[in-house]
């Protein structure tokens, strides 16, 4: 029996092959130059695929809450580390998690790093995150004020350890230009390292986005890599050229529930629940939430001509499909769909279907 | 205690009074013109929000896939219609509900109806949807051949029960001239059921989008309203003139992780995994995906000087905040943010917190 046959209904495919590959391919470029990968686990967020990650000398992890930390907790992770600016209601949580799991959070004012010396009973270390011109989030490069503060706020508590400087140039998403990003990034980090590293002997630093991880090849004097999504990619980092298509481990499953061959559409139970709403849309202004792969028994083939969903809402995909497709489609078929942002898909679905027909763990509700 | 003092990390509120407010008064609009309201519950998904439907008279809800039938059955309810074209991979599992619970399906096309006809063993209703001009699905209102050839199929089964004709009128969300499509759509329902009613003089017409039902006042002769999105309402449909922000009754209370006075921005835990993706984009191109209220004990405060989401990735959400929200937040405090899609935020978030601080259910994973 195929794993095809134990699908009714949308599910989300995993190729272990691929995602094996992906992770491997990663700690290859890292481990090479003497690098930690420390994946952020927000991506895949399953216990399963973190044994596949040890495989390649994965020891630690990253995750996007305390929740999710709580989640990856028990599963033998070195350390955890929870890579959003500390939410202070959530503190008495981060210690009792502590107690029983190392964890490292991420600060980015006196005011949380604080809070957290006077109210911690058990070792948490912590990261400052900087920003280097993303402008989302963290202390600027050169607010030293800022970064003392915190580093002075954080000596009166022995349980409250800095580790280092973590930096998301997640502004590679936007530019074709990653390795200038990055050559600023490295710069940032390194100045730090050097002003702090007398003071700090054990501080390292760490940068991390999928994008600038799977183009770049020299990562410099950075100690550690952090990138996620590149476990799975997606459409969006194909386009990036963070990855082929054929790179893209996990794919929906859709069941075929009506075709209109005059308009050359397929209707598929596929929707914004199910892929999350994240569209690519090209210079004409036309829309693309996912595209079409062909199923078989071994996984999926990538079309030559190209199908994809035009438009979808809460339940349902509407794919403007090639003319081979469409003769070829069925009502009761099923199609597979590449995600734009596959975070986003895995964290809607809430499990894995391996190609063996094996039902593989995924975060309930981590968020 | 007040149900502030309860959230730690990303909650969403539900204001029952307002929830009720909304329910009653599309109720009150339905049954004064003597139609049934058989509201979309892919909104509320929620068993304790159906309790509080059923004191204005409602007695059937409508799902949108069979995992929310699944979920909702058992509570009473007369009748479950799945509103999304049946998916022929899931006879079986809807003939195990059937044994169970009243439900009606919606078909498109004769081979779903010839499928269902030759395997169900318990009874289903259906209605076949009707396509007048959105273009998304159904069968186009004068393609008789199609309607014809369903209604020949399921006659061949004593199990599959034509119930009427369903119109989803989808394009109200995109024009001013909802009066326009309403007249449309009326006159197709009322030629078909005209057409068909000496043959099924039981058969009703169902017409059923939110934009649509608020602003009309006048259903004419169709038998049954089916919105789903009232019951809470959102932005978008604010914008749209569907009800006033007042209306909104769920809201993403969000903790304060980080402030930036210089940006005059406000980060916060609250991202596309908890209120989805949905966005509106002004004239100018701004993106807003989601407006700052202040939460107090009673429930929340809509502001004069207005404060919004205006990026948000995976968990984090970036405010451009006005000169008195600036003043007025301190890190660790909460802040409220309405949704742009209600349906889709609920649907990621899984539960609601009540004013009174007591938990709602919400259907987890239904899709």
């Amino acid at each position: 029996m195929s794993f095809l046959d134990q699908i009714s209904s949308p599910t989300l495919l995993i190729d272990e092959k691929i995602t094996r590959a992906n992770i491997k391919r990663m700690a290859d470029k890292a481990h090479s130059q003497g690098k930690k990968l420390v994946p952020h686990w927000k991506t895949a967020q399953s216990h399963e695929i973190g044994k596949w990650a040890e495989d390649y000398g994965i020891t630690e992890v990253t995750a996007s809450s305390i929740k999710l930390a709580e989640y990856l907790c028990g599963q033998g992770w070195k350390n955890i580390h929870i890579a959003f600016p500390f939410n202070i209601r959530e503190t008495k949580r981060l210690d009792r998690l502590a107690e029983k799991q190392s964890l490292s959070v991420q600060i980015v004012n006196p005011i949380t790093a604080k809070h957290l010396a006077d109210n911690l009973t058990h070792e948490v270390g912590f990261f400052i995150e900087i920003d280097a011109g993303y402008g989302r989030t963290g202390v600027h490069v050169s607010d030293f004020g800022t970064i003392e503060e915190i580093l002075r706020a954080s000596k009166k508590s022995n349980h409250l350890k800095f580790k280092g400087f973590y930096l998301h140039p997640g502004h590679t998403y936007y530019t074709a230009d990653k390795a200038g990003i990055y050559d600023q990034s490295k710069d940032a980090l390194r100045m730090l390292k050097t002003k702090y590293q007398s003071e700090f002997p054990d501080l390292v630093t760490r940068i991390g986005d999928t994008p600038g991880c799977s183009v770049m090849e020299d990562f410099g004097d950075v100690d550690e890599l952090g990138p996620g999504n590149f476990v799975f990619f997606d459409l969006m980092q194909a386009e990036m050229g963070s990855c082929r298509k054929e790179d893209i481990s996990v794919c929906l499953a859709v069941p075929v529930v009506d075709i209109n061959l005059q308009r050359k559409e397929i209707l598929v139970h596929g929707g914004g629940v199910h892929l999350a709403k994240d569209v690519l849309v090209d210079e004409k202004g036309n829309k693309n939430f996912g595209e079409v792969v062909l199923l078989n028994e071994k996984g999926w083939e990538i079309l030559k001509d190209r199908s994809y969903l035009k438009s979808i809402s809460q339940e349902h995909g509407v794919i403007k499909a090639s003319d081979s497709l469409l003769q070829s489609v069925k009502i009761g078929d099923l199609l597979g769909i590449l995600p734009i942002h596959s975070c986003m898909t895995a964290d809607c679905m809430g499990a894995y279907l391996s190609l063996d027909g094996k039902w593989i763990d995924h975060a309930e509700g981590c968020h």
